[in-house]
């Protein structure tokens, strides 16, 4: 069994040109994830971890496992308006004009180890910008980790000062 | 330790008048997860259950340790517009006007046993409308499970065919 064959690739999503990787086939086989979920915690290894990271929405999946599996909390990033409490806000830039992720501002302590995982790693600005806050918080990045990564994007030279780990590279 | 105290009253959101239940830190607090998760798995009991449907996107926390803990396939509810393959649709009513909420037509083979999975039971609008999706699939509801449920809004009288169950009542 290969973790690939329960990503669908699906032509012209959400636009012309683009083929987006389906994980919803992966999330419906209980298999599958807990295979996905033991190749993730494989590259976390044993760093110390104080808090799950996870960025809206389809890293809210994974991200939740991760935090039970390693026993700490969870945190969402979030788009603008959802999170209810206080949060610190981060701009980022996407294909034509911006976006912002925010976070609560009292989501992580000064000092905690923070994993931070989203589904896939494409340009690295989303993620990027989850690092910003989460810095903004006083967190440390002990790692970011993804699914998959898209190789041609280069989304790992926004996350240069940061360890880096994927389950799939395409 | 009681879950409740991990839900946080925000006053005024999303608009003036309304007392949002806040469930931020209870994710982040692996304990009270754990907690909420095992009086979760205590409502289902020893039903057969075949799949769990999160609803986006706070569905999604509990919705994915469900699946797992009862080791079966996690299937996502989302709103219009981000589930990429083909999706059946159902609207439902917002206080002004409608929305719509879809899943993908091949998430639910028909007659699979479905838990329905949300933060909060209010009005019923979105957790009836995912019960309809399940239906359209083929597949059967066996329970529509939340972490809290606004009592005064009587959203249970929105799914009266089906068993519903809630962690807390407010």
């Amino acid at each position: 069994m290969s973790i690939e064959d329960y990503i669908r690739d699906i032509q012209d999503f959400p636009k012309r040109g683009v083929v987006f990787k389906d994980i919803t086939p992966l999330l419906g086989d209980p298999i599958a994830v807990n295979l996905c979920l033991d190749v993730l915690l494989e590259k976390v290894g044993d760093k110390k971890i104080d808090k799950v990271v996870g960025i809206e929405s389809r890293g809210f999946f994974f991200g939740m496992l991760l935090a039970q599996k390693l026993n700490v909390g969870f945190v969402p990033i979030r788009k603008p308006g959802k999170l209810p409490f206080e949060t610190f806000k981060e701009p980022y830039s996407l294909e034509y004009g911006m976006d912002v992720l925010e976070i609560h501002e009292d989501a992580i302590q000064k000092g905690e180890r923070v994993l931070i995982h989203d589904d896939v790693l494409a340009t690295g600005g989303t993620a990027r910008a989850a690092c910003n806050l989460v810095k903004k918080c006083g967190g440390e990045i002990v790692q970011c980790n993804f699914i998959m990564q898209i190789d041609f994007l280069r989304g790992n030279e926004k996350l240069k000062s940061y360890e880096v780990a994927s389950v799939l590279n395409y």
